[in-house]
């Protein structure tokens, strides 16, 4: 079963609420979790300040995409034995370094590592931007130029969104981060707000392929719509939504199939 | 390095701030998050409706810690190969028994599983129960008979002791819950309260040994103290605490020693 089928799934039982978008909305706060596990989101050899700061960094990217300021965040660890102490505190300092609180968190042993970064934002009440909220007729926009971290062969820190999020607060009519690529992500926005989207110009990193910016992954920049067209240094307007099979994705009339990284394959 | 250094580490840290007791309190609400971890918390062989459940008890058992309700929970699954989508699937219908809501988290592939839960209580403002606030001459008490999980191999599902929790609300000056061992997390408690403890009787459970009952872990139990005897059903009084050196505990006249069971070693 793919990630998006067990999500599925999830959702349709009972007792649970709110799951699907990139945070739960609990009135005026925002909650996300974010894994990052050994040998899918970093590597042994990566320096533990990167691995450390990347951990919250994508985190703080969901933040961004619900329009919060991070507040505080709790962190999980299960360290296996490679991680030694001198790791494990350069890894917290990497985690620190971003300046939000860390207020809590868990500890164990383990015989991979993996990280579990849990963040709290806050808007204000009924502000929060979401996924399922795209209306046909409205512009598509990206943060930024893609595929860049692909071609990088994902060594790159995110950088997350966060005063863009904020000034689209009351302009966006949708948004959420690109995290797994450009046509699974867009997919999902599509699938939540039961639209389609038709995509005339997507903005390539430079030395990047078409592929790695469609769907390459970790490229941690704002996917966000709106009625009214948006004026806003470094965003790209790269179609519209329409109407259509809910989840249907066009580039310039020719289907766009969801083929991102998706982690859990 | 001890998981209880690394802690006190990570606290003198800057960007830190509330960290060490069973849940970060802000406000009216409490944040805690338990890691369980394959061959650590759990056997690959147990049944994974009893693993979803353990997942989300350990979680409540902070909850209750503190004297608050459980409002939602979020859920991080790192997922090995080995746990198919039956597994999975079974899995996720333990955590959902308990009826706590389930609104978020996220997924990963991984080889060994790892699960996160985050746990979000409420309490009326101020009303959190700590474990830094146990003063001289305190009635010390536990809320049940200690060892049985340790005499039964760990096998025992955790039952939180919420409603216990919130009758303490007002009552008890101080608590946590007993997951690591009774000497060692009543060492913890007096390190956070800057006390002694003075001990004389323990209440062990039917077959499990004294040691069992000291140091044998994952007991669930409520440690709690107050300033008046309290009378309540089914909890033992167990010693008192005293001025000293802080985190010192003796049993009838003897030093008892923390060795309670730590993952972090």
């Amino acid at each position: 079963m793919r990630e998006l089928d067990l999500v599925e799934w999830i959702k349709r039982q009972k007792n649970t609420r709110g799951i699907g978008d990139d945070c739960y909305i609990r009135g005026n706060l925002v909650f996300t979790t974010d894994l990052t596990v050994e040998g899918v989101h970093f590597r042994r050899t990566d320096k533990p300040e990167f691995v450390g700061q990347k951990t919250l960094a994508r985190g703080l990217s969901d933040i961004a995409a619900m329009g919060a300021d991070p507040r505080f965040c709790l962190l999980s660890l299960a360290r296996p034995k490679w991680a030694d102490d001198k790791w494990v505190k350069a890894f917290f300092r990497g985690v620190l370094k971003l300046n939000v609180p860390l207020t809590g968190g868990d500890l164990s042993s383990a015989s991979e590592l993996v990280a579990d970064i849990v963040v709290c934002g806050e808007t204000p009440a009924g502000k929060a931007l979401r996924r399922d909220t795209a209306k046909p007729g409205d512009h598509i926009y990206v943060s930024g130029r893609l595929g860049a971290n692909a071609r990088d062969g994902y060594s790159r820190m995110p950088k997350p969104r966060l005063e863009l999020g904020r000034k689209l607060r009351g302009r966006a009519s949708a948004c959420m981060d690109l995290s797994d690529g450009l046509s699974i992500d867009l997919h999902r926005l599509c699938i939540a707000s039961a639209v389609a989207a038709s995509l005339d110009q997507i903005p390539v990193a430079k030395g990047a392929t078409i592929e790695q910016a469609l769907h390459g992954g970790e490229d941690y920049e704002l996917l966000f719509t709106s009625s009214k067209p948006l004026k806003l240094p470094g965003i790209f307007h790269i179609g519209n939504v329409v109407k259509g099979k809910a989840g249907l994705i066009t580039l310039n009339g020719n289907q766009l199939r969801p083929a991102g990284f998706e982690h859990f394959r």
